[in-house]
């Protein structure tokens, strides 16, 4: 076993061989129904941030571009279009199941090599996910310390995690989608250069909390889910094992901030993927319905 | 009143003078909490197509580009990213209120010269609109004729509406997002040539029925919601008015197969587009949940 | 005639009513052969700036995107390739014909309208120029004055043409291309703000100075040959003139340094457009030979 | 040696062991000044085939894009510009000496794990070449052979080089550029699934050809210049040896059949890459002058 692995941290076969899904497995039609009837009151909320050239987005990668088109025709009538150059991890955007990897193999045990190239993906892209429809549970960490954000490089533990939900009085159930609010995203808005220079987030010590609760998704106000003291950090441990090891979906880059001001610890979670052939990741608008 | 204009079909004024969302104002808490009532097993439903150069598209437009970036760290992870250049109307993808005008106004009076320019809209842009949830309502008219798909050119009617709706045992409601099965979406994967050439659509017959019945949005598994007798088509004269004097929103190129198979004609709906600050539009990925 | 036009100004109708590539009728073979008998030592330089996101252009613009691919084959050979998305009128890069108008019409008086869409242009555009290749005559201004860099907002007068030309013991024939050396692409190395808030270049006094010596093109080491108190300035008059009326060649953002250094004020001077179909412009990579 | 290498056929250290150029340094001041005193009449020409979505490709490159913007301002002025998104490799180009690698090394031993990344090329890249200027040689294969075209598969030897150059009356001089004519480029016009399935061009025959003469670099009417009697082919092998062992210069998909038509055999030739920072290659105008 590599640096990056963990014993007994893995999914890989429990869906079977040819499983390209991970926990998407997890979301059945049961529990989906079971999450519609969190809806109490309809209100609803978009979690994402603008799309946009100063949205944000790893430093590394170069800046949304879009520019628009339009045409006046003769008969009176007007019509626009855009064109649009992003990275697929731009923005509030989901990663899919084969956005990293370690010693040559994909979640689920496919190699690499045979497939990951120029063309995209051709096992655990991103339009091998229809949606991820479900519970999602509001972890205000933030709000439970006490604090408007976080600190760079402050890490959230499996421990914090257990004491934020009991103080929340919420109990985490299998398949659940975790939204995990550091406040950090309010340092995108008041410092671009400290949002790219690392964050808050969780840390190694969730991965056997993330496996054992069978989460689905965890989702942050934050560029990479798990704390960073760097950017580009050294390494990506969280990212290493649960999406690799575990088939677990990250979402990154969300706006908590309405659903924490109201105090919606649950919600019904919709998180809807562009079907991007071959795609490793996209641009995504989460919308939670309380 | 110029050749677009239908005298009294205007949602102008109705919510405000700065409004820039339009029949998004239909779609009350109270109206999403019910729709959310409607899910009885949980099933749940991608209704996008492929988004890829193969994908459905104008074919005056050009395809989507993606292409794919990779790479291995010699501390053993990998990781990929891609780069995607498209035009923000390819394949599943919904319009905003500000993608066409006629007599030099876009939705609610605004002037298009002043909102609408190489660095996108000012106004009535996609970003303004955070969801699109309520309840879906199929319409499936193929199915109603007894035909795998309609004929290119063949047009839906008001009337056609109502005997489907009511063959199919169903009551349109104000807020109701109607999705819109023509068939024709099966023309694309059998012919491109002919999928390119028209279709099957409402006609103008419709508007004033998607006024009476405060209808939200049209979702059709065909590019342009209405009959085009050839493409490109010499008007468009559903766009013109829906989008223009209605506020109305049209989402185009969706597969219904499997919602129609099941025979869902009821669902809690959630279509959330990208945020792209000040776009004409956006690909999307509806889901319907049953 | 509008704010913009200049009396006996034009070239409109001097090589026919279907003319679309202006003043390079006047690149005859017979002064291609003169310009390359100018050849004396052989020495060459590239005059360009490197193309890149942090390179010379419009601050309106966005910013050029590269993403470099590669792959490894299992044979043990590698390859890569780049994706290139940018402006066409990006870092040193050169204005087509159809690039500017006024009055609705383009140079030799094609309507806009009809010429100019979002798929480009049907007249005048880049690829309808071959080459410019013709005898470059450097004019440095900068070292007449006596300065590092003329100043933000410092004219160029037809005067300063004539007295630096007569200062360097250099005579204006037909068929020339003007070097401008103002030195302010210095100040793009030392300032890239004040780069871009405008700049020193030629004011409209140049303008019949141009026609009179019949030259074919004006090249300059700043973002708009033209002087600029602020960027974007509010009228672009020697653009609208030259281009417009003329038919005469800009090409902007050269490094005249190393031409400076060596005191070398006429030359065998190549410019090759990319022959991009329809296009508005492009960049490129002006060659001196001595 | 692996497969790739031929004993002996190799410039490395030859220029230093820092050296990211190859072929350009041989051509000095000297041997510009020579071919310049080649230009008889003056005419001129443009080697380069239209640069757009349906220009000559690899076919498994996505196709170039354009959209153009415009504005009309209230004052009467309007303006326009494109946006392109391409393949550096894309319609007549050149390849960088980075452009491909074999046994993990670029030309001159840089190891190509450390210099090529999704960044692009740290060294041998395309912005290393401030031009290539000097004597262009027509070989003209098809006319010597007395074919409009050669056929797919088709081997141009080294046998058929000095054959045909004697024929022409050329004596090849180290320092040549060889402009190759196979007349491929025709069925590029009537043909392209033809054009895209392979190409006649030179064999491994001719290496050690290209290496005694000192030749700088290969411009050809095809897609690789060398043989291919499929697409993509199993082996590139005049690519490994020519780019990353010789340090030679390739330029594709040009339109020699002007030159042909006026037997213009010698010429001063200007190719002038575009300075696009890190780059694998660039489309180019390639210029002759006669």
């Amino acid at each position: 076993m590599s640096e990056w692995g963990h014993a007994g941290l893995t999914n890989w076969g429990r869906w079977g061989a040819d499983d390209e899904r991970g926990t998407f497995n997890l979301l059945t039609p049961a529990l989906i129904q079971q999450a519609a009837r969190l809806v109490k009151t309809g209100k609803t909320y978009s979690l994402s941030m603008p799309l946009e050239a100063e949205g944000p987005q790893w430093p590394q990668r170069h800046k949304t571009w879009k520019v628009t088109t339009f045409n006046n025709r003769p008969n009176g009538m007007g019509s626009a279009d855009d064109v649009v150059t992003m990275h697929s991890h731009s923005g509030t955007h989901m990663d899919a199941l084969c956005h990293v990897w370690y010693d040559g193999q994909l979640y689920n045990g496919f190699p690499a090599i045979e497939h990951v190239g120029s063309s995209g993906a051709t096992h655990n892209s991103i339009d091998k996910l229809p949606f991820l429809v479900g519970r999602g549970v509001l972890l205000d960490i933030a709000a439970w310390k006490g604090v408007e954000y976080l600190q760079l490089g402050e890490a959230v533990t499996a421990d914090d995690l257990d004491q934020c939900a009991k103080a929340q009085n919420v109990t985490i159930q299998p398949g659940d989608m975790l939204l995990l609010r550091t406040g950090w995203i309010r340092i995108f808005r008041q410092n671009r250069q400290l949002y790219n220079s690392g964050e808050p987030g969780i840390d190694e010590s969730t991965l056997p909390w993330l496996k054992a609760h069978d989460i689905v998704a965890v989702a942050a106000d934050n560029q990479a889910i798990e704390v960073m003291g760097e950017l580009p950090p050294p390494r990506l441990p969280v990212h290493a094992a649960a999406i690799r090891d575990l088939g677990l979906y990250l979402i990154e880059n969300l706006n908590l901030d309405e659903l924490s001001a109201d105090r919606i610890y649950e919600c019904l979670l919709v998180i809807a993927p562009l079907q991007l052939t071959s795609g490793i990741g996209c641009p995504v608008n989460p919308i939670a319905i309380a």
